[in-house]
């Protein structure tokens, strides 16, 4: 079993609402030390080792662009975890 | 200004509904080596350098354990960044 992790994350000029909800319940909640939170996602995928090997970065970059991730506000990063 | 980044991800023994989905969506575009998939949260915590350094890994334990993750279903790691 081959495992991939996709780091997914509003880029930075895309405001986040759901990172300041979540800033401002920190600050409610007495962590006044927080100044600002951003909210991604992180998927793991995990693959068939037998039909996984050929070109994995080529295909993992391909499953991004067409499912996991929305290029025009969001960019990601990936690493092959085992 | 100081950056944790917080990985939340579900138990192993948690049905991931949304895991589900986007594994079957990934398959019906043909990318069959897919088995499985998991969704998770990347939560990134910008702070103030002046009043977190001391404790910070205590304090940002305490923001997981009270408001970012369910501890009930979910675990969670966290790296400070920089």
């Amino acid at each position: 079993m081959m495992k991939v992790v996709v780091y997914v994350r509003l880029k930075d000029s895309v405001l986040d609402p759901q990172g300041k909800a979540v800033s401002g319940g920190l600050r409610n909640l007495g962590f006044a030390e927080v100044t600002d939170v951003k909210v991604g996602k992180m998927i793991e995928l995990y693959m068939d080792d037998a039909t996984a090997t050929e070109n994995l970065k080529e295909r993992v970059g391909d499953m991004c662009q067409k499912l996991l991730v929305n290029t025009v506000i969001e960019e990601f990063r990936f690493e092959v975890v085992g």
